[in-house]
């Protein structure tokens, strides 16, 4: 057993959050080991932007290269952009503009595929999209945190 | 050094959700304590309702009881309101409503004041409020994992 | 020429801002007369409550009972629903909700009834809804001002 | 090959809206069938409030009921429970608030689940809620028409 | 009496969907034909875009160009634009937003301008806007239905 | 005392939106002294675009360059970053979007800095946001008024 592992006890989407706010260094590899060990497909990163379009397309990218989802098939393409979705409602508590209102992001993402609950075999799988980092102006170091969370049957 | 110092290093709003995630069971009173040995003001709780109003009233109530803030400063107590309502945007990811869109929500929280960053003496106290839970039908079982996160500036 | 007319010049949506701001005391009949005499039909009225639904009511009561809008005619109610709707937007700046998030209302309102400014005549009636008082805490005095301006044609 | 397969031809969501603007009198027995003919589980129905909870109850209910969802498995309330909170923004057109606001809505519903598309069988099930109906002053016949679909993977 | 009629009868929301959804093909003159029949002018027409500002002016453009409404009169602009923008909350479930979060629609509208009801002649004109087609990634043929309806007096 | 100072009385949001309703001509530099003369900070200016991001970017630069807040306090920069989204919520009824639906503002605003009201002296500084012009089409004069008042502590 790894240190990391009774930090990452629990649901799905508790999961995702942990390994967000926790893969600030070097420590990133071995969580994601430990996420892997646990049985759920993982992607990690960062993404920085003032415009949501690039968050959105930044992820889903990653999210494809890696196959945390089929390409091809468009129901699981569709749970990852609602998952997304709630993710940003949670960062920009209420309207997903970030440009258009003179505000900047700058977030570390996790994507999480695999069951909600560890006992929940049935429910089959789901996706956790678990976004943090800082909201505020574009020009200077003005911000403050913001977490958003975004889960979906896939 | 206690074992959850290195888990509570970052700014404040890291911190509340680090906390909220963690103070599952015995260790609440640890972190509380490490926590306050940051130099940050701390009230955790538990809420369940299908009313938003019943979430408002009873983070505002152990959070006045525990004078976490001022409660002869009406600023003190917008601070915080606005805060929560940030926070309650990420958990209903857009509307605040729980019963009256048939949900319920249980919920555990944590509200921190202190520096916004552990450098940003000049910027003085911030308010951080974190909340992480379920949403869900109401009658049984069937939920899944929400996290909301507000910061203001107190 | 009374002393409210320079007040009172500009389009629909002024005029009926202006009263509201101004009709604290004795000068309301002398504004509601100033806002006749320049072919305005005008109601005026205060409402408070922690239920949106009671602000509405109370301002569709006031407005049908004066005759400013013909109850027979669902396309004038209908014009004066949507400039509610849009003026309790200003008020709760972003989603129609007071009591089920712990707000409470005090509002004077003012709704008026004719040209959108004075040389548009061929633009036929429009109706204005300005509301301006408090929001805040339902127990004590712990609130801040709000403003909402509705404006449709009818 | 009978009278109502021409209308019924197309995906998913179109299917169910025809089903609802159609199905008003003596008719509905019959689309229902050629409904399932081409494959698809359906679910038809009525329902008046001023309260969206009682909606959205509503049709849970008869969803589950007629076993168009399979009530052991939250995944699939999680689809129909979304795919209705789509349905109804469009329904309450940003907002999902009637009584509130002082609204009713009388509402016509169907609830489908099959293909997306007639050829898309890689992409399994589907479900999409279409909802017709009025929506208005709760006292007398003010109202209007509304219409809201949402669609969701299943 | 042609084919279309029984498929018509009723308000003029359901009528503006009836159109949109059916006029796939070559049925479109005979739709138009039908519903002028029936006492209304009538507009339809497709656009697609990630812009929703593309979307309402193509609208505003043909309805101009063919006379539906009064381009010198701005009430009635004001009543077709907000009726637009109740069809895009429909379209777009709550937040009018297409390319900014990276997707991208493909619709088909029909605008209907007359009588609310067919026995409502007190009430005078209405305006109607439906819109039915697709929402989905712009790359490829990841997409689902959607529909929105806007109705307003004029 | 001046003419202006009986208009002025009140608390800091009906003071700012007085004159912003007032400051139309050669008034304004009057306005802005008697304002002073009670105690607060005041900025006023124009700005037009169809773009919320130069409407923000606008007044908070006004704001800076006139020292109303302290440009290197993050603190106050989000105060009003705050209050200016409460009044965009107004001017917009709800979604801060204009170009991006095809429409366009003309806005004038004031921003004070002061006590929320006369007497409250322990509440310290808030600030207030209010703007007031017209929304509406592009090309031509198509357009009615809007208002806005946003409120925060500081
Ligand atoms: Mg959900
Ligand atoms: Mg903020
Ligand atoms: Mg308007
Ligand atoms: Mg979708
Ligand atoms: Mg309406
Ligand atoms: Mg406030």
């Amino acid at each position: 057993m790894d240190r990391w592992e009774p930090l990452l006890r629990g649901d799905i989407g508790k999961m995702a959050m942990m390994v967000t706010l926790l893969s600030d260094g070097r420590e990133e590899k071995e969580l994601v080991q430990a996420v892997r060990r646990r049985g759920y497909l993982i992607v990690t990163g960062k993404v920085g932007s003032m415009d949501p379009q690039k968050v959105v397309g930044s992820i889903e990218s990653s999210v494809k290269r890696q196959a945390l989802i089929d390409s091809d098939l468009y129901r699981e393409e569709h749970a990852l952009y609602h998952a997304m979705m709630e993710a940003l409602l949670g960062i920009s508590r209420g309207q997903i503009s970030f440009g258009s209102v003179l505000r900047t992001v700058g977030l570390r993402y996790t994507v999480l595929r695999g069951l909600k609950s560890p006992n929940a075999k049935e429910e089959k799988d789901w996706i956790a999209v678990a976004m943090y980092g800082t909201i505020g102006a574009p020009a200077k170091g003005a911000e403050h945190e913001v977490m958003g969370l975004g889960i979906n049957h896939i």
